[in-house]
């Protein structure tokens, strides 16, 4: 059977730490254009994408299973996992820099667990054998408490060393990565709102044009 | 043969970044715990670390061969590249979540180049068969002119999807992976100096007690 792999997203008012440098509008079309992105890629990696959606997500050009709750991500992916009854993944949908290979790197793994931390002790991704025991515990230190819940169940684990599923894109400077690394739909749309990479005092960024 | 891995290290007035909340010989120490780390893990990876630093360096407490070259980076690499005749490894000094998986990872590459990005267009770490032709393209955005160099010397080419090797230790909220992922003697040396993790508004960071 198709792996399933939730993705939550919350479209409206979205990456709140851009708003120094994108209008809200933009910052609306900047959350869609990497969420396409992931959706593209959970699919290239022969996954099945569900969006979990706090509401329904305009202009999305990609045929993808909808869930619309209007919840918290935990409560979300409670309701989710009382639905599955067998493995499932979890992927942020702001993983910009995530690809084939990573993806299926972490849905692949022989443990019971798998798990891709983000910067600053977060969780990015998922993987989970019984997917209908999770618990899920996002926010605050959730790669410990995910971990420390993994280990009280008894399950193997595999921590997945992965650049592209760790990299978060919250601040200014993280679009560079995107800049960097990807050629998507994420960067046409970067460089569409003006954004491109510039060197300075030896230190790679971005500016807007 | 056993690999040689190049480490450069600059021991004096190392990780400015950091000045805020360390005085210059607490950076000074904390640059030589993640040296230490960094050469211990490169043994346990079976490689052999060759130490390239600008300056004595004092109270490292592991045998480890040591060029002293003051000049700068690329220069150094030059030097180191052409008493090579062979394959190689460069790893940077202050890679404080590289463990021995990550470099095995890296340095057991079936590619003729490895390279590992770093956060912000930098390079971590390089695996190169062809040893004496490497020309070391450091500062700016030297992923981008690695990567150019290697496909303009017809090399195959490996990008390694590291989030051990690819994070950068070069900020204050850097050293939260530290505390999060490690347990070795950088993280202890953070402890000695009153750094732990803490949760503020749903996000992990450190301070300093």
């Amino acid at each position: 059977m198709t792996l399933p792999i939730a993705i939550p997203f919350r479209p409206i008012d979205p990456k709140k730490r851009l708003a120094t440098i994108m209008s809200m509008e933009e910052r609306e079309g900047f959350a869609r254009a990497m969420l396409f992105d992931v959706i593209e890629t959970v699919i290239d990696a022969g996954c099945a994408p569900v969006l979990l959606t706090t509401d329904e997500v305009s202009e999305i050009d990609v045929r993808v299973r909808t869930i619309v709750l209007n919840m918290g991500l935990n409560e979300a992916l409670d309701a989710f996992r009382k639905e599955q009854n067998g493995a499932f993944g979890i992927i942020m949908a702001d993983l910009a820099l995530c690809d084939k290979k990573s993806v299926i790197r972490l849905m692949d793994t022989p443990a019971e667990f798998g798990i891709v931390p983000g910067t600053g002790g977060g969780t990015n991704a998922i993987y989970i054998r019984d997917g209908s025991a999770f618990r899920a515990q996002y926010y605050g230190s959730s790669f410990m408490k995910h971990i420390t819940w993994a280990e009280e169940q008894g399950y193997s684990i595999e921590i997945m060393d992965s650049f592209r599923l760790s990299t978060d894109i919250d601040e200014p400077d993280d679009l560079v990565e995107i800049l960097i690394h990807t050629k998507r739909n994420t960067a046409a749309y970067l460089n569409q709102l003006g954004f491109v990479l510039h060197t300075e005092e030896g230190r790679v960024g971005v500016r807007r044009v």
